[in-house]
């Protein structure tokens, strides 16, 4: 299969990379493309040199065009790179809410990405990480109400929020001014509750994927959904917290025992061993940690977990890439 | 009034002298106490210094004493230093429970420090900095279910635990190996969903402190709370999300305003202008800063908020002073 990646470069471009590798996709033709500022460049796939060359405003001569190269970008190019044929895998959110673009997590809903009109959406990394564990308890439960708070790490700003969290941690430390530029406030050794923009009714853009997304994903439009997304500093993998009420009579053996089976999904759930769901051990890994499961105590029928998920893999790339094993 | 601090070089320690100077507190005769690897070490109180003594395994000839060193010690010692008249504030847990020893918070509960027999206990830090945003609310709108996600800060584990932190961020930046101590796992650039012991049902001890003490403070011992407690790397200051479901009619605007005449608590909800609570800006303040005040989109008439407190000043040494002027 001939594939491209557009927004080579970038933080999540380079994970597509290395995912393709290491899943052996079978990789006919690669062409990476990027902003100006970047062509030019040469970045090995398979031990051979591959030049990156300038995202072109038009077809890309391709099987799939995996694209990570912002909102407006994909908003604007995606129609034109797929006009001759290409199917685009975009990772940013210009596509995920069109009616006609199918948003998919493969273990979830796959049949949902053969039904594509040459645009597929891959879903925000906060998503794909709680609606990997969260999907196989509603199958067996019925999840109706659900409560998650978020512990980000920056590199969902992309490679410049990791560069800005390990500056100004290094300004800090070195009793400098820490500054900031990628977040609203500086983020070293500071939590900001603010992802994304504020919406009307008081919740971020990055709260609202969470709704939107999640529901689309399990084709559950009215499920009953609120997050609060919170930066922390941390440089990779994102940590959240859910509480979730089920109408069907569940218990913590029964989620962990679904679970088990579950793809996607490693349970990390020996607090007598210190083993639970961390960035540090979610970091590079496939599989999404899912850990901490217990009967939460002010609900009835309700369950509390902890996931971490690798937001540049499950949250981003790997998850681009099983989509395009789909198409195979 | 004679005041006596016990654990007097600690971090709370520290704080404690330096509130007692910010607010004026009418020491007549202040005596420090500490472990025998810090007695004799000298320490200012109001431009004075004074030497820190070996805390005495009996009773202490002062009107008050403010304790902050460890639970074991606590639990052993207390009677013995109340034992000729003095009230202990105890900061450790080792009291919180007892049916006989008051748990104060003075802006929820103060007439409980006066049925004192001795000892007070001072509540939690992350119990406190949530209980003073959310028992203005229970009082206008009573509160039926409660969920809360923390962001713990390093100083939960006394200055060890924000050096080590520091230390462990150096040696990251720094490509040393990081190493760890005081806390489970690395806690740079980590998260760690574990803080105090677990219990059988699955939560740590710092889950359970925050529904035990809550209950205890509010005189609501059925109140249906549920916790999950998370070490991140910052400093100083607990951030907490927390979901509130409400008996009686409440809307965001409404909460705003019992929270803006609420003592101890500082509205910090400006979205628009990129403000809202962080550690950043709680850092050494005594109010609490509440804000992201909204609609729960998962339950009817319930409300999310997000609460940052500095854990040494309300989470420890504010409060128990402030407990010590309500014996004035």
């Amino acid at each position: 299969m001939r594939v491209a990646i557009v927004g080579a470069t970038g933080a999540v471009g380079k994970e597509l990379i290395k995912v393709l590798e290491a899943r052996d996709f079978p990789v006919d033709e690669l062409r990476l493309f990027a902003s100006p500022r970047s062509a030019g460049k040469t970045v090995n796939f398979q031990g051979r040199p591959h030049t990156v060359e300038v995202t072109p405003e038009g077809p890309i001569p391709t099987d799939v065009v995996l694209a990570s190269a912002g909102g407006s970008v994909s908003k604007k190019l995606a129609p034109l790179w797929s006009s001759e044929g290409a199917v685009v895998i975009d990772n940013s959110s210009a596509w995920r809410y069109d009616p006609e673009v199918p948003l998919v997590i493969p273990e979830i809903n796959p049949d949902a990405a053969r039904a594509h009109k040459g645009i597929i959406a891959n879903p925000n990394c906060t998503t794909a990480i709680l609606a990997v564990a969260l999907w196989p308890l509603h199958k067996a439960f019925r999840a109706t109400n659900v409560v998650v708070s978020t512990y980000q790490a920056t590199s969902g700003a992309g490679a410049e929020g990791m560069q800005e969290l390990l500056d100004e941690t290094r300004n800090y430390l070195e009793g400098r001014p820490v500054g900031h530029k990628v977040f609203q406030h500086p983020i070293a050794f500071n939590v900001i509750p603010h992802i994304d923009a504020f919406q009307d009714n008081g919740y971020t853009r990055e709260e609202m994927k969470v709704v939107w997304e999640t529901r689309k994903i399990f084709d559950e439009p009215e499920m009953k959904i609120s997050c609060t997304a919170v930066r922390i500093p941390t440089l990779r993998a994102h940590s959240e917290a859910a509480t979730v009420l089920f109408e069907r009579p569940v218990t913590p053996e029964a989620a962990r025992a679904v679970l088990e089976e579950a793809p996607g999904v490693e349970v990390v759930d020996e607090p007598a061993e210190n083993r639970y769901p961390m960035p540090l051990s979610a970091t590079g890994k496939w599989d999404v940690e899912v850990g901490r499961i217990r009967q939460n105590l002010a609900f009835d029928n309700a369950l509390d977990f902890f996931v971490s998920g690798d937001q540049l893999l499950k949250g981003a790339a790997l998850n681009a890439v099983q989509i395009a094993e789909l198409l195979l």
